[in-house]
């Protein structure tokens, strides 16, 4: 046993962090008890081999505080979260389930609220929510509401994507600006004002893959970089494909603002967790057609190839700056933000 | 609009009760918003048609306070919970995900534990957990740890079980006897040291489910009575197929401590939850073969026959005292008892 349980008896929120912390949590704790091939290949969903069919299947349960913020609220995020797990499987279509512990008190029109985000989102997600669970706990035992989406959906046959596929020469296609959803749960629950227009970019993005399907067979890999950012999700991809990565720091999109607010706050955007992004490593021959099917939906405007999969450095992450140095992109480690989703 | 949200504006504890609130919460806020045929059929999971193959899929988050008490512990809980939710649909076996809302600071040799039982009840219904996700937030804002589970697993082609399904003449199964779960929660947490070997039923049905569907195709509805006990899911059933039914009080098979227990606190034995039982309505032809292999089940040794459903009264449960009167036994009104699993 080696890493973080060296260190506590307790769990920490770095823990929840989706960055390092999370997944020594996984690998030291977690796996050696839930011992299976299937959860072992662990990503964003499990992908299950069902009487000849494949089968996606996720969860994800939702803390953001504060629960309705600009661009959108933890129903919303709820639904998307699950859509974009099974999605980043190869999974277009999804069923979902929602499980709901909700704080005794909780204002029935604020759940009407999140109700109604959610049926919004599963509608233009084509995603249906068919089956459901509410615990209520007394006051003071859950702050307000959480909310577990889990969803199933089938993958094609002739599909192969996955963490693990990367391959040296693929280009990594970042489908938009980084950070927007990180900055925005940030500045609200520090109640700073900011005068800016900082949102969530909270979206489902399966109508974009199902896009990407029907052009291309050289797509390796698809995560999106929810917690943790596009600096954890890399790395994590790296990792499990033991290939390297370089990026180019001028092809990574971010808005004006969020790079403000970034440099006034002293956080490193590349681990901001984004909510309707994704990230694909796919084959060169086909990366420029495939950006400009991503470009073409309405959550890939600002898509580009931000960097590409080397054969070299197995596992690491580097990227040329701006400033023409080059850095080592590691995992975050630490937590930069709880309830971030 | 009638019902519950006539006379509140805040989400109460009984909106997780089980009973009518829960129902009324179900039926006013959530179907509304997420209208959909599955979702509407409400059963304890949801049956889908993916491409030919017919799938359960469920899920339920796990509250239970205390988190460990005599007979489990809440992870124990969770498996059990999904995998007995998908053997009411049919479903045998199962695929698990498993998403963990951790207080900080909760200690790691409590996870441990927690996943040990997990790990274990798992391996006991042949079910795989294969994928997860954990969230940390920060102290104070849960009640050390929530767990909800979601499952998937194949029903037959020639599975037709549900809810709706009982028919008038069918007879009703339980498995054993009833209120452990409940009773035990309940004087864990109220600190009560009765003199006696209280405790939890849970336990996976799945394996007893395989065996019942091997042996007989007249087995209609098929429930496990959790939250809201075997009183809520008869009125259930009982709503769903439009039928009657009539209980036989003195063969409802409860232990004498529980029933002491339910005498000294006040409490009704029939709204008490269950976490290793399952009511069963079967064509009489089949019951006694459908008894005995529950029987032999080491889960289901004090099956009984315990009523059957009538074409008379439908919707509405009675019961045959063992006075000799008949009482009707509604579904559960209020909370009895927060948290409960």
């Amino acid at each position: 046993m080696t890493g973080v349980f060296m260190k506590t008896d307790k769990i920490l929120l770095d823990h929840g962090s989706g960055g390092k912390a999370s997944s020594d949590l996984i690998e030291e704790l977690f796996l050696p008890y839930f011992d299976n091939k299937i959860l072992a290949d662990f990503d964003d969903g499990a992908l299950l081999a069902m009487e000849g069919r494949k089968l996606a299947f996720s969860t994800d349960s939702h803390t953001v505080d504060p629960i309705f913020f600009p661009g959108g609220d933890i129903g919303k995020l709820s639904v998307c979260g699950t859509v974009n797990d099974l999605a980043m499987c190869g999974a277009t279509s999804s069923y979902i389930s929602v499980g709901f512990i909700i704080e005794e008190g909780f204002p029935i029109a604020d759940l009407r609220r999140i109700l109604a985000g959610m049926s919004q989102t599963a509608k233009e997600a084509k995603a249906l929510i068919v089956t459901g669970d509410t615990k209520v706990v007394p006051f003071g035992t859950a702050d307000k509401i959480f909310i577990n989406t889990s969803g199933v959906g089938t993958v094609g046959d002739d599909v192969k994507i996955s963490g693990k596929n990367a391959c040296p020469g693929d280009k990594i296609i970042l489908s938009g600006a980084i950070a927007d959803h990180g900055i925005t749960i940030l500045t609200q629950r520090e109640g700073l004002r900011l005068d800016s227009s900082l949102k969530s970019d909270i979206a489902p993005l399966n109508l974009m893959v199902e896009e990407m399907i029907k052009t291309s067979s050289k797509i390796h890999s698809l995560r999106d970089p929810t917690r943790g950012g596009i600096g954890t999700t890399l790395n994590e991809i790296a990792k499990k494909s033991e290939k390297g990565m370089k990026l180019y720091e001028k092809e990574i999109p971010i808005r004006d603002e969020v790079r403000g607010a970034c440099e006034l706050l002293g956080l490193d955007p590349l681990y901001l967790a984004n909510e309707g992004k994704l990230l694909a490593c796919v084959g060169p021959e086909d990366a420029e057609k495939l950006l400009k099917v991503i470009r073409a939906n309405k959550y890939g405007k600002d898509a580009q190839i931000i960097g590409e999969v080397t054969k070299d450095n197995p596992g690491k992450v580097f990227m040329r700056t701006t400033s023409g140095g080059t850095r080592i992109v590691d995992m975050l480690t630490g937590e930069q933000l709880p309830r971030i989703c």
